[in-house]
């Protein structure tokens, strides 16, 4: 370990939210390994994330072996590709914190809430996974172009978990990219941010807008 | 009718739900009538609403009546009650506009989302009256106790149906409770709302807050 802070991979990491992520968690100094289904791709993306001076390069390796030499593993996928990858990185993640983003949107209506019969992509995510793996959900709404960006962003974000020290963990996370993030229940209150998701890309359409967001308003965070 | 401002009755109006929105939408100066089970104590609610000089005072009745009379419907009653009210109502709201606020909380675990098998109690509202009312659904956020009183309350209002001119009638009711109703996409989205309002409760819990809500951020309304 050449830092004190968390190695993260990126699960999904040449995606838009996972490229947006990456910069901002390397920008905070986390070791990262970008994941991504061939080695070649993963480099690739790796290479455009700057990372501070002094601080090791992220690098690129398959989602397996990223997750394998992460401590806190980070995905980020589409709906239709989360049950492969899950697969995927599951002999790698025993006893690990997985961040899963997975929004169940469901083309071509991505503007209406589809959710899933077992109640949300992140009790889907526990349940392929397997209870010895620590499944948290998070940042089902900020926009990913948005990340990309230096500048603030005006969203919170709804962290996920059964275990309040796990989202606490990932809250700390959450932080280092920039957002507030916010103790929001148990994993089967995911149901919440992941629906609104698709209450936001309706919203975008019906008020010209390029990223809405939310805000929880009446609380005092440090 | 003495106003131009449309009749609102107020299914389940001695609740603190719908004494709260009873007292903004009579200042706002809609005519109101408020339903409960009994007359007797759809009466005693309904004298407790103030209303501006000049303009008629709300009336109590049965939700029946109460429904029958009115051109807007504005159902505010538990989830566990929701049902029984629909069919006491149902004859009386054919083609008329039905405002459900309903949410599925199911005691004791209320900080928990734990959706219906339909999806979200709107779309059991919508089953239950029939294709033939419109039925929209929000305030499913705001707490109670802050439309009890006259101050601004920092909290945005989704607004969900199927039909965008139900949508828009439902936001100028949202308007005249003084609050910011927004387009929040098909009835379906209603899941986003309601498995949110597990999450504020948690919120208030784990944060020490009297009534956390949401904005919607990003966008430019009138």
């Amino acid at each position: 370990m050449t830092s004190h802070k968390a190695t993260i991979a990126v699960i999904g990491g040449t995606g838009a939210l996972g490229q947006g992520l990456a910069r901002r968690l390397a920008a905070a100094g986390h070791p990262l390994i970008i994941g991504s289904r061939t080695v070649e791709k993963a480099r690739e993306a790796a290479v455009r994330i700057p990372a501070p001076a002094g601080c090791e390069r992220p690098r690129g390796a398959t989602n397996a072996d990223a997750a394998g030499a992460a401590q806190i593993v980070l995905v980020t996928v589409p709906w239709g590709s989360q049950a492969g990858i899950l697969d995927e990185i599951r002999p790698h993640v025993a006893g690990k914190l997985v961040i899963d983003t997975t929004v169940p949107l469901v083309p071509p209506k991505v503007a209406r809430a589809q959710l899933p019969p077992e109640g949300s992509a992140a009790l889907v995510a526990q349940k392929r996974l397997g209870e010895g793996v620590r499944v948290v959900s998070a940042f089902h709404n900020v926009a990913a172009h948005k990340l990309q960006k230096d500048e603030p962003i005006d969203c919170d974000i709804l962290v996920f978990g059964d275990d309040p020290q796990d989202r606490e963990t990932a809250i700390r996370v959450v932080a280092a990219a920039g957002l507030r993030g916010i103790h929001a229940g148990p994993l089967a209150n995911s149901a919440a941010a992941e629906a609104l998701t698709s209450v936001l890309i309706g919203i975008n359409r019906n008020y010209k807008a390029d990223g809405a967001g939310i805000r929880i308003t009446g609380i005092a965070t440090s």
